[in-house]
């Protein structure tokens, strides 16, 4: 495989099929950018009309070059492709960039001639970015195999950035903010149809460049989860950061981005999962998706991201304060001993408490700053430092600052950002290296990203899978067997016996030990039991139960289900009901869903999800999310709920997921009860839907 | 007033006490200013040791300048200032601008000195900005009373902005942001320890200058509601938009702020009830206050803010409807006629749907865009537009987009925004006077927040409010007491009775129609009733309720309750438990809460506010901003909620509340049973606390 990617960025020889001696036609920009941005291989335009193109001995055809290029830009038409690609791959090319559109994003017939153009592609060893992409570049070989206008306006620089794109406009959107901002960015890939390297691909292969500290990846459908899952491993390993932004999150995001690349977006829940999982931030949207690049780029470690908030403005203090509170990112408590030095720094009316107030005198002592500085860096609760300068001008040595500043970066190694509106200001302490933003807003969301990210990647924990097994029933199952099916596996079920009759009724009631009893009736076609009457509780004698198990046979006689039956089981009274829910996603395996249950689960959404496999202890952090997490340590006068039990029930369900992800499409556990801690878990209705 | 406020703003003569030669200190700053920024009055400097200060002729005193100057700079230390300010109140000087630190910012004695400052200042009819205050500034007659150093840095501009700020920082910093941006800002003040002319008092006085079109006020304190609440009326009269950045809001920026201004912060959804009724916008952060400017200042109508996201790239369609999504902004279904009319201009690949894909064909169709935006433009459903252009260069026409999206601001009237990540694509539209965004996060938020906000502008409504009442009781109402004053005041409670001996209760349990009933211990001072037992539910008969009635007296006398007596009543059971609730804020009011009631409401916190007093109408609003909205609706098989009742109930509550503002601290009712539609509502448990 590496070889098909180093055709692609440094290739020895690139012939651009379709060339052009006009720089701004498709067929013409990527030889203008091979020429212009120091691409020392050769170049071999193909273009049966001329002889000559941008500086170049122009070709009539592949064959009549004399040598096979490592590379090919196909630039002619969609219909004119196929040939093209068929031939380059017979000659022995190692890989293409396929430009032209008209293929899956067009429908049917589209998507059956890309399955051609990739399969023949193949046939002779040959690798295709594309169909419909804009291309790939590297911009520390210039090899610059790709059609944006982008690169005539903001000139590339090699860099410790690679950006991987489904989208071409979503490629060079991060690369000129980037560019503009000064950061080098080295590779940018825009797959485009991703039919054969996809985007996913791609961030592998860009992954293991010692020289890349951050990937961007931007996609609309997760079309490789392996692979991108890879080359999180393959960063990981190295310290190095992959931040991806999935869009068709929302609705009608998802209908624009399947119009888009005729891909179906997921199920957004288990994407989110996945990502996490494997240690990879999940950026909201493009200002997300860089934010954070220069903390990244540094590598500084943010601990446990617990942040000092300093300025000359109390204003500054009292906002950072408020965002820092709504992003959720910790201002520490500054130590007695880091508030006794403070004290001895700031003036009388300055507040050596955090957010950190050193007032205008930060104007008349010229030593204040480095020394605050210093104190900080040597208290080991405070993580990182937020500093705003809402203004400077006369009087403001902003320079110093920023001396200051990149000393206790290179000295402490603890993540520090200047927030500043003046654009003069910002200038002056990114020249010596210190991250800086417009607003305290993003100076304290990138803190907050790179902080979580990193808490993120540290966590990553190989989880072993249990091996599948199939399971012969299929769609709907009842609810006998249903429990039956997750007892076995580990999931605790509330005692019960299935029933023809009433006298088997009666015999269950005695069997179980009597008390408070519940009469179902039990058939997989008739889920919405409680619409029929079909549920009858709190059954205190034999006589109570034998009445509603006739009643509830006789209702389903009624309804004409095949063999009716009743589920006679224990009245089981929990402190809370709570849910457990499977949905299984084609691509990425059971999401499990865990939260707060009753007939009002959708209204109250209350649920975290989990995506197998998972442990008991990932179980109980993400019921820490939960509103009702107070419950399980006890809330008022109501005794701590058994989050034990109900991580363990989970952690049952999960594997019983994975085990058959093959067949099972959903299981609906409602409700789940949980008892005081100690007490355990137990599910008193159950739907197992298998494919 | 009025003439204090020209005093500052257009001053004939202003005098610098304090003056200094350097143009670098506060004293001489302000002078620099007035000569630089075009001021065409007299400056007179104070300052016994110089002849001549920064070109002018310098004075010994003020009583040398031999007449009043209209406003005075006070420049001096703090403990010099007092007798200066004695000095020019006495001579009949209008209004100074004190800048002096050392007052109430440092605790009880400066509070004392501050006072006397104010009452020495309006002794003589002198009204004053500060103490400890940066100044203010008017960049239309160049009367710059101020001495922050960014007008240094960042040249002002007159415009139709005003900019007014208790903190100096906070002041400057929109400031900077917007003339980098290139937004001309007519009025600056940062009214530091705000005591006299303070930030609210300053908003209304340039609410009432034509040639502004948006106030921008920075608070940390909310020191004069009615002042503000009169800014936004004079404003709205005229369109002008104002919108408020309190800061404070969380726990420790609420700490930070009482250390920085003295200031309490005051209970945050009191504020957010007060500005919204008001009509003012509520910025979360520097950059939420600044990011619609362009949109307030053109003022076209965003009718029901149903928006037309519009691209020459699939990404950014995708992006901006999972953006919008988040946001709230209503993406708009095209009218058929829209739909037809795109699609014949479209190209076949395009999609004539929201977000519309304008696909590369933008490039080579130089009448596409302009034929669509007019398609839009008549589209009655389409109310406002946003277009990314995530990328630009050789072959796209930028100048002629923007002349056409300039077209169509001037021939539609209806907001339209660019995002581009270039800065020359935003500079070229900026320069057609199209609102630009690096982002589309920025430019969805903008558009959300101008929509968002003129509607809440257009539904400012003018409520009466009760008459105030005095009540006799104080502290914790015990139940009986706090139910019977709801109901008098038109909340529906349950039928009950106190009752002092267990045949009293017998008898009620009669008198109440018999039935299940409910027995509760009643006693003021103890509150947690069914801790100590003192809460009998579901009793059948009469002997049931006697010996819950002889149990709850006996456990009262045990608890020394003074005078036992239990509340006899009929037990409710109501379709679903809701809570209203009033705490109220000294400053603002009573603030009515509604929510999801039971014991886990403050975990749930399925909770909306609103100041009263309010409409049922907006309860309903309000309501339908809850979680559990649809339950009103009707859910599944659940009936629909009598939300009439809970509205008028609500309402009531509000009344109540209202009217006795001034002896009331809170009020809890909860449960409030809600019963299906029609069967209104009833309280069944209350405690009404008085201060």
């Amino acid at each position: 495989m590496q070889n098909h990617i180093d055709a692609l960025f440094s290739p020895r020889s690139v012939a651009v099929i379709g060339a052009s001696d006009n720089p701004n036609k498709v067929g013409g920009r990527p030889i203008h950018y091979l020429n212009r941005f120091g691409f020392a291989g050769k170049v071999f335009p193909v273009n049966p009309g001329r002889a000559q193109i941008q500086g170049h001995r122009a070709y009539p055809s592949l064959g009549a070059i004399g040598e096979v290029p490592d590379a090919v830009v196909i630039a002619v038409s969609g219909e004119a492709t196929l040939a093209q690609v068929r031939q380059c791959s017979a000659a022995g090319v190692k890989a293409a960039v396929v430009m032209a559109s008209g293929f899956a994003e067009t429908g049917d017939a589209g998507r059956a001639r890309q399955a051609e153009l990739v399969a023949a592609a193949n046939a002779g060893g040959m690798r295709l970015i594309g169909p419909n992409a804009q291309g790939s570049a590297s911009f520390a070989s210039g090899a610059v195999l790709n059609f944006s206008t982008m690169f005539m306006e903001v000139a590339p620089a090699d860099g410790p950035i690679a950006i991987i794109s489904q989208s071409g406009a979503a490629s060079v959107m991060p690369y000129a903010l980037l560019r503009q901002a000064g950061f080098g960015v080295r590779y940018l890939v825009a797959t485009g149809n991703d039919a054969d390297l996809d985007a996913c691909t791609m961030a592998e292969a860009v992954a293991g460049d010692d020289g890349i500290r951050l990937i961007l990846v931007y996609l609309e459908s997760l079309s490789n989860p392996d692979k991108l899952a890879r080359a999180a491993a393959i960063a990981r390993e190295r310290g190095a950061s992959v931040v991806v932004l999935k869009s068709g999150s929302s609705q009608r995001g998802a209908v624009a981005a399947a119009s888009h690349t005729g891909a179906m977006v997921g199920n957004d829940a288990a994407i989110d999962g996945f990502l996490a999982r494997h240690g990879i931030w999940r950026a909201r949207d493009m200002g997300e998706f860089i934010r954070a690049t220069p903390l990244y780029l540094q590598g500084h470690r943010p601990g446990a991201g617990r942040t000092v908030v300093m300025s000359h403005s109390g204003a500054v203090g009292v906002m950072a304060a408020d965002l820092a509170e709504r992003a959720g990112l910790p201002l520490t408590e500054l130590a007695p001993a880091t508030q006794q030095g403070l004290a001895g720094i700031l003036p009388e009316f300055g507040t050596a408490n955090n957010p950190l107030d050193m007032t205008a005198a930060l104007l008349n002592q010229a030593d204040m700053f480095p020394r605050v500085l210093d104190v900080l860096g040597t208290d080991a609760q405070a993580d990182m430092v937020m500093i705003g300068i809402p203004v400077a001008g006369p009087g403001y040595d902003v320079d110093a600052l920023a001396r200051d500043a990149a000393a206790f970066l290179r000295r402490h190694g603890k993540p520090l950002v200047v927030s500043a509106p003046q654009q003069t200001v910002r200038d002056q302490f990114a020249g010596h290296g210190v991250p800086t933003y417009v607003t305290e807003a993003d100076a304290i969301a990138a803190l907050q990203q790179y902080a979580a990210h990193r808490r993120l990647r540290d966590a990553v924990a190989d989880l072993p899978s249990p091996a599948p097994v199939a399971y012969a029933g299929r769609g709907l199952l009842d609810e006998h067997e249903s429990l039956a099916l997750l007892a076995r596996h580990g999931v605790p079920v509330v005692p019960h016996r299935l029933c023809e009759t009433s006298d088997e009724a009666v015999a269950a009631f005695a069997a179980l030990g009597g008390g408070a009893m519940v009469v179902k009736g039990c058939a997989a076609c008739v889920p919405h039991k409680s619409e029929h009457g079909l549920v009858r509780l709190g059954l205190a004698d034999a006589a109570g139960v034998r009445r509603a198990a006739e009643d509830c046979l006789a209702t389903l006689a009624r309804l004409e289900v095949e063999r009716p039956r009743v589920v006679v089981g224990r009245m089981v009274k929990g402190r809370h009901e709570f849910a457990l829910g499977v949905t299984v996603d084609p691509a990425l395996g059971p999401l499990v869903m865990i939260g707060e249950g009753g007939t009002l689960l959708e209204l109250r959404r209350d649920i975290v999800t989990l995506l197998a496999p998972f442990t008991e202890q990932d179980v109980r952090d993400a019921c820490g999310r939960l509103r009702l997490a107070p419950l399980f340590a006890g809330y008022r006068d109501l005794p701590a709920l058994d989050l034990d039990a109900l991580a363990a029930a989970a952690v049952a369900l999960g594997d019983f997921a994975l085990r058959y992800r093959a067949s099972l499409k959903a299981v609906d556990i409602n409700p789940l009860m949980v008892m005081p801690a100690g007490e355990g878990v137990i599910a008193v209705d159950a739907v197992v839907e298998m494919a």
